[in-house]
């Protein structure tokens, strides 16, 4: 079904059949310098997948208008829609609004309302407002702006033909907002995709790659014939694995009762492996679990200098229930802060310590420790990548030693969630072996 | 001058003027998802600037055989040199060798050496080998491996009339290796320049982009002239302001010569708003200036959560120095293990208490103390962003008051950079103002 056409009016692509690809243009020749990695293109691919919508091109390119501009002429020629990104500022580097007049075949025009907007949001900042912002209040003809402008840089939308290009400024935040507001449900309405997708990661820690496709294999199997959720794994570094769950149904409360159903099912065949789900991390997942049970925590750290404390504390609301840590860094602090015995300092005698020490230090009911060695030199005759886990409660502690590969920076982070995963599994209760990984 | 023309052997671009164009070229479904940032097109890109090999296009293109010959014979069609990187692999989704063959004009052929190696690599690592790797050692007619091979897919030289396509894997450290050893090499003979380009970055903190233009403007218009170094700004978000200096000479060590001249016309004119340079950090600096000056560091975070200690224990060797530090979350932490006054916590006097009382828990010479709000709550009253930091010394202390922006995670990165810049002043004798930012 065609609808009359009007600026800005949604016109479904394809007969309405959800069949739209989309490229990404981003513009910026410290793109192409390597000064900035192109993040925006990547987080605006994942928004096109999650909205399923194809994207087989992604195209960086400098701030040249005849480059711009024939970048985006292809990019017509073989999708439906376009999303270029970046050289929407004031200054004379910024061409792309001149490149998608000239991709569209139109010529720029001066809106006037928008001119006085921009005017007057230098007065609210008490900035001294020159001629030359007036360049962002043009726009090719037959476009409009993207209502939504979180920062100084309007968007905008332009039509090409029963095509569309949306251009939107590079600064991150007001890239995503203008994508959010606007552009992905622009994009769903003109591709008359009745379906919702939604997906969800469900996180894991402690199992390989090969034993969580072994426990999900005839899940997987079983959903491939179905047509409903399929699974995918995805590797996350030191973070752990994840296995997305993706869901197309009529609606969004259909979408979210499946997605409800599978993370069940996931989490009745991987058990404790499951941390959390999306947003949550394993510091997150530690300070509910503290929360839940009543329980205070300290941590004191050596070779990891203050990375678990630093990642519990980027939690808001973490200081209900954590209550500090100490970074004994040279030996004899874990002696005289923390009652390490005086002796080797990369051992699980000191690991135990250093968490019993902290735990009363800091008068908290649950105390971790870690100590071990970062690297790049061997410590006590023990090899990089050589870490200790101490934990301890009332009355009793428990330690670990792991091996962790990689470089100094890897083994502090690998260091951090093995022992964060170390206090959710006995706090919920799991005699999983920690060591394990 | 055309040297004949033989399989891989060298032939300059353009009558050897240097003016080389390589485009480059991302394989990956993965990359068009989002599921992975494109980080190594950034890093060639910064590469081939370095090397004086201009880049005007940067495409990333999904595991379609189709669309990966198409996007390479438009990139040959625009640029002398193609660098593709990704899809070698021996599954069958890795279709780039054949990608390349087709944009070459030519078929592929299996070559036996070097099926042998990769038969050989397996045995080697105890793994099964499996017939479908020795998709590996096609490679197209006329074409060559590069010879360095750090991983297990070969890259290829792949000559295409007067032009070259290289093929090189997308896992990082592999493709890093073949760049260097191999095509960024190639390509600077290929472009028969015999100019060599250094950069070095002078990293500053404390002054506004506005401000060092003013301090530079006389100096850059001087520069832009003489044709020898020329000046950019880059800003770096929290890290502070960058001043990179780029020298084309006649030799390394000429081309040296004047990046030591330039760094010290910078430091002069910038003063100790300058840190550092390329690889230097803040925190290296001050724990540089504390093993110069024969000083030893303790800090006591609260608002940070430990991310000061971090940051200082991410540097190998800062054992020699840093003591350790005091995270103290929760308020009765401060009182009872730093000393802290009862009483408000998120004031100048705790900031100074907490510094001299981690100076002599720790028996460090110079103690650091940060309290504050990170948000997104406010606390005591005072909005989000309100930060004070303290610094004692052997009889001294002092004090400041700073208002940062942004979130929570910002707000801590930036109370960081602040204090230990305050660190490096003193240390290096400066009286600077340190609240300035």
């Amino acid at each position: 079904m065609m609808r009359p056409r009007a600026i800005g009016a949604v016109r479904p692509f394809g007969g309405g059949d959800g069949a739209v690809r989309c490229e990404v243009v981003a513009v910026g020749t410290e793109l192409l310098l390597g000064q900035i990695v192109d993040g925006n293109s990547a987080w605006i691919g994942e928004q096109l997948a999650r909205a399923g919508i194809d994207c087989r091109f992604q195209v960086r390119v400098g701030d040249n208008r005849a480059r711009i501009a024939a970048t985006l002429r292809q990019a017509l020629g073989r999708s439906e829609a376009v999303i270029v990104c970046g050289g929407l500022g004031p200054t004379q580097d910024d061409v792309t609004r001149e490149a998608v007049a000239e991709a569209a075949g139109v010529s720029l025009r001066r809106d006037a309302a928008m001119g006085e907007r921009i005017r007057r949001g230098f007065e609210a900042r008490g900035r001294r407002f020159a001629e030359t912002n007036l360049r962002q209040a043009e726009l090719p003809e037959g476009a409009r702006f993207i209502p939504d402008m979180p920062g100084t840089a309007p968007g905008l939308i332009c039509p090409v033909g029963g095509k569309v290009l949306y251009a939107v400024p590079g600064v991150p935040f007001e890239m995503r907002r203008m994508l959010e507001t606007c552009v992905l449900p622009d994009l769903r309405r003109r591709s008359g995709a009745r379906a919702v997708i939604r997906s969800r990661v469900v996180k894991t820690w402690g199992e390989s790659e090969s034993r969580l496709a072994m426990l999900l294999a005839d899940r997987i199997e079983a959903l491939a014939g179905a047509g409903g959720a399929t699974l995918a794994f995805q590797a996350s570094g030191i973070e752990g694995l994840k296995v997305r769950i993706t869901v197309k149904a009529e609606s969004a409360a259909a979408a979210d009762a499946v997605l409800d159903g599978e993370e069940a099912e996931l989490r009745g065949r991987l058990g404790d492996a499951v941390f959390g789900t999306d947003a949550q991390t394993m510091e997150s997942a530690v300070l509910g679990l503290c929360r839940e049970r009543g329980e205070s925590l300290a941590v004191a750290e050596s070779l990891t200098g203050g990375l678990a404390a630093m990642r519990l504390t980027a939690v808001p609301g973490a200081s209900e229930v954590f209550r500090g840590g100490i970074v004994a860094y040279a030996s004899d602090v874990k002696f005289s802060l923390l009652g390490v015995p005086e002796g080797p300092v990369v051992s699980r005698a000191a690991a135990t310590a250093m968490a019993e020490g902290v735990r009363r230090r800091l008068s908290a009911s649950v105390g971790l420790g870690l100590t071990g060695v970062a690297g790049p030199a061997e410590q006590e005759g023990r090899p990089a990548g050589t870490v200790f886990v101490g934990l301890a409660r009332e009355g009793q502690a428990e330690s670990f030693e792991v091996r962790l590969p990689g470089d100094r920076a890897q083994v502090r982070e690998h260091a951090v969630i093995t022992a964060l995963n170390l206090v959710r599994l006995r706090l919920s209760g799991s005699d999983r072996s920690a060591a394990l990984r």
